[in-house]
């Protein structure tokens, strides 16, 4: 039987490169949410500065519940999961206000 | 002590101008995302019908392994937390995981 070099021993030539093409748009993906991440947490971080100044609580339901309902939203126009869009934001905030909690902490700046 | 209607009683005109700009742009960040996400998993369902059709596992370490140490470089590079990062892809990895596992159960297409 020939051999297929590079490829998995059930995989054909064709579906591999699908595969490689695949992946490749994955990744890129991948970096741009990176760096939207980045983005969203320098915002996130002169948030949390602004609320340390003010001694404003470090979460605030009424604005999250706000956001969830607009992204369940987005994510339904966008064919995406609203509850994967909800959970997504849920971890997200839970490291938002884990940064909070930690510049509001005594002897934090 | 004068007031300011719309304003939490500790936070003075300026620093509520500066939430809501702030909030604005976390809006539009998340908007971002979740587009980046919905692309991610129209990708992410090709190579599980993919991996479906050729009976490959829905699971690929080596391939994750590369992703993880790329993803916190990028991280790094752009003053993201790289533990952030790569729980992030692990986030999102166990929801694409259990997509193709749902794609490989007999019965699925």
């Amino acid at each position: 039987m020939a051999q297929t070099e590079n490829c998995g021993p059930d995989l054909i030539p064709d579906a591999q490169a699908e595969l490689l093409r695949l992946r490749d748009s994955i990744d890129n993906i991948d970096a741009a949410l990176i760096y939207m991440l980045a983005e969203r947490f320098k915002c996130t971080k002169q948030v949390g500065a602004l609320k340390a100044t003010h001694q404003m609580p470090p979460s605030d339901p009424r604005r999250e519940a706000v956001q969830i309902e607009r992204l369940r939203t987005l994510a339904r126009g966008a064919h995406l999961d609203p509850d994967f869009a909800e959970k997504f934001l849920a971890f997200v905030i839970k490291e938002v206000i884990h940064h909070h909690e930690t510049l509001q902490r005594p002897g934090a700046k």
